[in-house]
């Protein structure tokens, strides 16, 4: 499985690469600026495991769709995830100076520069795709149905939601049950979602496999949340011999705060038994997807 | 001239406030985040000219197309417009606290959400056209045309670029005319010519048509910031009697700075003549857009 993540990952990093080239420091009209250019590429082609672009042309593999078609709503899934952790990393947002292990945006260009690149990553997402589109213009349709998918979910009533709601938590009120929902359904799953139903509108998937592909989605989604809420006290419980992680500590909504970590564990066991049954109709062809899943139910770190 | 303005507007301001109704204060699924929804609407829906879509609009009837399909387009240039002016005004780039007499959006919601909502409303700019183009489903091609126009213009290589070059000029050797040449472009023009050319696009002008129309935009973006330009030092003349303005004093590449206050006044003349030129072929059915031009180079305030 690892292998054919990589195989994935080393696609999309070259298709990312393409996309924004280095370029010299002149100034020169119909050119990215040069301080632009430099800032985008720093967080983009930062490496990562490019999951989430993996995973939408693993669906278009799976439901024989064109990987070149495909490859370009891939870019544009990873370019909004990127955006969204260049601007979350500001300040005034969760103010983080490291992210994998490298100065975040900010610290390296300035904030200005950081929240252009974030701006950027998030247009030139749109750029990618239309230009897609538009070279395939005997199948339009199905792209803007496509990029509406990837729109509504990192949009307004999506990820932006999410997040916003997310700086708002430490104001609410009450047990926080629903506010948790929101904020995991539409900060972390939604991405993961509308990658697996763009793929799916590309590749002409029936109703039954929209439906299905959406459930593994969303659950791939929430156990991915929920794995970092548990390894956040997990970690800690082996390091410090307490069950109070970074962000539980910080106040922040998780899991492990709102179910307990029974509650949690449960959790857990529960999204990895709804993707695995959503993936039984594909058989062996939804290999890839269901090691995916597995792994991520037993990742330890 | 202004009563028709005042027409477009309203129109413009009704669908704006249809695109982001008002919403109570609680955690709905589905729904925009409420403080993410109070902080959009604050920066969308706090008035202005409205001058961007109404001229998109007025390129709509000009041609004779829908202007019902046109309104999408309309809304999605002036959220973008709003978001690039929310994230321009935040600590790190320009670090306004005030815009058109009111607190400014992170002075009013902070840091974090108000970049946020500059993310929401570029978002929403996608999602209100791809709605919009799968509504039009037997004209999806000029749909994503006229999409497409809109995102290149106003994306890296366009105005997100130019404001990249602006946060950056302070570090420019040499004349600055490059320079100058870009950011006008890009930070301004880039806007006002997308506008045009994606109502264009919408009510199937032909190519001469198009060239005309983009031509007719450049100039009045650059008579636009020209203006603002000597505005800025003219508005000091009379009150200090010395020719340094705001912009001038901060040390930001400007008209007057690059050409000389002679030289600016200069070019003033050649955008107006340039951008009423590029009219004449469309005669009367122009009236609008040429009183605009005249309007914009007579301008005192």
């Amino acid at each position: 499985m690892m292998q054919q993540l990589t195989e994935y990952a080393n696609r999309i990093e070259a298709a990312l690469g393409a996309l924004l080239p280095e370029r010299d420091d002149s100034c020169q009209e119909g050119e990215i600026a040069p301080v632009l250019n430099k800032s985008m590429r720093y967080s983009l082609l930062m490496g990562g495991k490019r999951l989430r672009p993996a995973m939408l042309l693993a669906v278009c593999d799976l439901l024989g769709g064109d990987p070149d078609e495909a490859m370009a709503y891939a870019c544009a899934v990873e370019m909004i995830h990127c955006y969204s952790l260049v601007h979350d990393d500001l300040p005034g947002m969760d103010d983080d100076v490291i992210r994998r292990g490298k100065p975040t945006n900010h610290v390296v260009y300035g904030v200005g520069q950081a929240i252009l690149a974030g701006d950027g990553l998030l247009n030139l997402a749109y750029e990618t795709m239309l230009r897609s589109a538009l070279s395939h213009p005997d199948r339009l349709a199905c792209h803007v149905r496509a990029m509406r998918e990837i729109a509504l979910s990192t949009g307004v009533r999506g990820m932006i939601a999410g997040q916003s709601m997310d700086l708002m938590q430490e104001q609410i009120s009450g047990n926080g049950v629903k506010e948790l929902e929101y904020i995991q359904h539409n900060k972390t799953a939604a991405l993961f979602i509308c990658a697996h139903r763009a793929a799916a509108h590309l590749a002409g998937a029936s109703e039954e496999q929209m439906r299905a592909l959406t459930n593994y989605a969303n659950a791939f989604g929430l156990l991915f949340q929920t794995v970092d809420d548990l390894l956040d006290v997990e970690g800690d419980e082996q390091m410090l011999g307490k069950s109070v992680g970074k962000d539980a500590q910080s106040g922040k909504l998780t899991a492990v705060k709102v179910y307990g970590l029974g509650g949690a564990r449960e959790l857990r066991q529960q999204f990895l038994h709804d993707g695995l049954a959503a993936l039984e109709p594909f058989g062996d062809r939804a290999a890839f997807l269901r090691e995916l899943l597995q792994n991520m139910s037993a990742r330890k770190s």
